[in-house]
């Protein structure tokens, strides 16, 4: 469980810029490579930037850990759900 | 960093009971077992009941999979801030 919750925190420290967050193109790229058969349509562009604006709480266009693990609770109830 | 979410999951329904919630036992077996690194007196009867009752949103000693992400987000932010 605890290198599960490592991963997770890894995988936003890879994609993540210098300013500790994700834009929409490190958003894109992370979903397209890491969440591509959790979400259907991973590489649908305007799909991926509608589910970063349903995170995204602020509206900076910008996501941040808080916001990111707001998706990573969206996918695991999901997920949990199905089983 | 699907197989990590995953993982999450299955931890919650290995330890669950029938009526798919976490109870005392339950829930101080999975963080002896699974959390004995993230939290540090895991095997501490108190301590783990004090934090159980943080999480336990509606006060029925009883851990549902959306009480227990709360716990799974909680770490995940230490986890983030301290690296």
């Amino acid at each position: 469980m605890e290198s599960a919750i490592t991963k997770l925190v890894d995988v936003f420290k890879n994609y993540s810029g210098k300013d500790k967050k994700l834009g929409k193109k490190e958003f894109r790229k992370l979903i397209e490579t890491e969440l591509n058969h959790f979400i259907t349509n991973a590489d649908n562009k305007r799909a991926v930037d509608e589910l970063m604006g349903k995170i995204d709480k602020n509206k900076d266009v910008k996501i941040t850990f808080d916001e990111y693990f707001i998706l990573v609770t969206l996918l695991a109830t999901t997920k949990y759900n199905q089983m």
